[in-house]
C-alpha cells in the first residue's frame, strides 16, 4: 500500500450531510434516493470518513445555511435553488431535517465551518482560512449534491490553489446524467483526481474492506 | 419592448475570445467548431456585444492567462486543463492565437480585467472590484467554454451576489452534451436567467434583427 | 439639509458591540474606558444607529467570533490578538460579555453576519455577499476597535469597491495615539470620508439633536 | 544559527519597489526620503532579498498598478490615494518611475503577481493563489509604504491564514509617526513577528554581515 495523501496536509470536506438530503424521510430524499441508493451513498460516506479518521486526516463539515424564517426575502436576486428552499424550508434550523445524519455528525477534532448560502463551501465562509490554519493543501470532497455544492466547492478549491479529489460514489445527484456531468464532463477539467471510494481508501494507504 | 436590464447596472462579460478558441486556424478551434458552427457562435457574440454597446451597457473582456514559457512548471498541482495548455501552448503571448478575435477586441470604454489562471474570471483577478467600481449588479456571460470558464465565472458571480444571465447560443463547448450540462443541468441551479441571443436582445429593449 | 447618502444603498456596519468591549464590567472595558468615555462612544453608537434606522438605511451587525473552548488551539499560527483571547476568553459564547450591549442588539430588519475570526468583518464571512444582495454601495463603520477591526474592515471594504466612511467619535481604541493613527494617519489613505457623529447625522439629511 | 523559517514554505513579498517611490528623482521620493534614508531602506531591501535567495526562499514582486491614461476616471469612488495618483501619474507605465529599482528587479525564479489597484497586494490579484501553488505558509513583507500597502498586505495575509513577518527597517513611510503606527501600534495586533533586517537575516539562519 502506497499512501498517496499525506494525512498532515489532507482534509476530507463532508458537504451538507443533512437528514433532509440523505436520510429516509428527508424532504429531498425522494429526489436523491435513486442515485444515492445505486451508488451506496451513505455507506460510502461512512467508509470515507472512517478512513480519514483512521489515517489522522482532518475532517471538516461544510454545511448549507439552515433555513430560517425570512431567509432570502430581502435579497435582490435569490437564485432558483434558493427560491426552492424558500418554498420547501429545506434544512430548517431546529428541525430533524436540518440535523446531520447521525452517522455523519461532527466528532471531537472535526471542524464545522460557517454555513454557506448557496453552492460553494468556500464562498462567504471561513473554509479557506480553516484549511490554511490547519496546514491543508489537499481536499477530498464527499457529500451532496455532486453537480451543485460539490462541484462549486471543487471549482473554488482549485481556483484557490488546492489539490482537489472527487469521489464518484461518495456523492449523489438528482439524476444519473447529473452524475455523469459532474464526473465525466466537468470534473476532469478542474479536479486533480477522481476516484471511487475503494480507490480512495487504497490511496489513503489502507486496505479496502 | 420592455427593457429588463438597466444599462447602468448591467455588464456583458466576454470570456476568452481568443483566436486559438474561436477563429478558424486556432489551436482549439477543431474541437470547438462543431458546436460553435451549429449555434452560430461568432455571429451571436457580435450581436450581443453590439447590443450591449447599443444600450450603453458596459463590456468587460475577461481573458485567460496567455501562455508564457515557464507557466505552471513550478506549481504544486496544475490541473488537467493547465497540463493541456503546457503541452499545446494555447493562447501563447505574442502569437496570433493569443490575440482576441478581430471583431471582439476591446473598444474605448471597455474594460480588460486581469488574466485568470484557470476557469473563473473572478478568481485571482480584479473582476469583482471593477464591477463594483462601475455600479454593476447584473452580469451577462458570453464567450467560451460553456461548461468550464463560463460556468465557473457564473457560479462565482452568483456566490458574489450578482444576478447572472447565461446565453445559450453565444457560447460553445467541445461537445453537445457539455452544452446540455451547462444549460439544462447545471445552469438552472445557479443562474437567474438563461436566454438565447434573440431573447437577450429583446430583453435589452431592442428589436432583434 | 442635503442628504449625502442614499438610504437604499447605504449600510451602517456596527462592529463588535459586545459587553466585554463597551459595557462597564466587560473584560476589555478598563482598557477602552478612557478613550470611550472621552469621545462618548456608546451615546454616539446610539445616535448613529437611530439615525440609520430613521432614514431607512440598513444596519448590519458584524460580530467577532465568540470564544469557545478549544478555539485557536489547533491553529498553525494564531496572531497576538488571538493569543490574548485564548487567555482572557473574551466574548465567550453563552456569557454576558459575549452578548451585545442591550441598546445595540439587532432589531427586526437588521442583518447579523457570520462571526469573524480576526479583524476584518469581510474576511471569512458573508458580509460582502449580504451587502451586494441588499444593494449596498456605501458603508459607514462604527463600533470597536478603531485601529484593528474597524480599520481592517474599512481597508477591506475599499479594496472590495465600496465607498467607506469612518466616524471619529463612534469608535474607540486602547489609547489616544491609536485613535490618532486610525483617523489622522491611516484613514485618510483609504477611506472616502471621515466624519464626526454630528457631521454624519447631518450628511444623512437629519438635524443633529 | 537556528533557522526559524523553512525556505520551502517562506516567501519574501517585495512590495512596490518602483523608482517613483524609492529612487532619487522619483516622484514620491522627496516625501519618503527622510524616513528611507534614516532606516537605510534600499540597503536593507538588498540585504533581505539577497538573504531570501541565499536560503532558497521564494521572492514575489507585488506591484502597484502602473498608472495609465484614463485610470480611475470611470470609477464610482476612487479613494484619496487614487485621486493623488490621478494628479501625479505615479508609477506611470512606460516611464522610468514605473520601473523597478534596478537592484530590486525580478530575477529568474521570482514571481511577479498581478498589479494591485490600491493597498493590499492580495486584493484583486493572484497573490494568494501563487503562494498556495508554491507551498508558502509564511510571508515576510518588505518595500513601501509601511502603513499603507505593507500594512494592508499584512492584514490581508493574516486574515487569509498566513504567518506574517514585518521588517522594521526594510520599509519606509512619509513620516516617523506613520512608521511608529505601523510597527508599534498596529503591527503587534496582527503580525506574528516584527524584526529588524539584521534579526531577520539571523532568523533565516545566516550570519549578519
Amino acid at each position: 500500500m502506497t499512501r498517496l495523501y499525506d494525512p498532515r496536509h489532507t482534509a476530507v470536506l463532508l458537504i451538507d450531510p443533512y437528514n433532509d438530503f440523505i436520510s429516509e424521510g428527508g424532504k429531498l430524499w425522494p429526489r436523491l434516493a435513486p442515485v444515492a441508493t445505486e451508488v451506496g451513498l451513505v455507506d460510502n460516506l461512512r467508509t470515507v470518513t472512517a478512513a480519514a479518521r483512521g489515517i489522522g486526516a482532518r475532517l471538516l463539515i461544510v454545511p448549507h445555511r439552515r433555513w430560517e424564517p425570512g431567509d432570502y426575502e430581502s435579497w435582490r436576486h435569490p437564485n432558483p435553488t434558493q427560491r426552492g428552499i424558500m418554498e420547501r424550508h429545506s434544512f430548517a434550523r431546529g428541525t430533524w431535517g436540518g440535523e446531520f445524519h447521525p452517522d455523519l455528525a461532527p466528532q471531537p477534532g472535526d471542524i464545522v465551518v460557517h454555513e454557506h448560502w448557496a453552492q460553494s463551501g468556500f464562498a462567504n465562509t471561513d473554509l479557506d482560512f480553516q484549511l490554511k490554519q490547519h496546514g491543508i493543501t489537499h481536499v477530498v470532497l464527499i457529500g451532496v449534491l455532486a453537480n451543485t455544492c460539490l462541484e462549486s466547492t471543487g471549482r473554488f478549491a482549485m481556483e484557490l490553489g488546492y489539490h482537489v479529489t472527487l469521489v464518484r460514489d461518495a456523492t449523489a445527484a438528482f439524476s444519473p446524467e447529473m452524475m455523469y456531468a459532474a464526473h465525466e464532463l466537468n470534473g476532469p477539467t478542474f479536479a486533480h483526481a477522481i476516484r471511487t471510494t475503494e480507490e480512495l481508501v487504497e490511496a489513503f494507504g489502507l486496505t479496502a474492506a
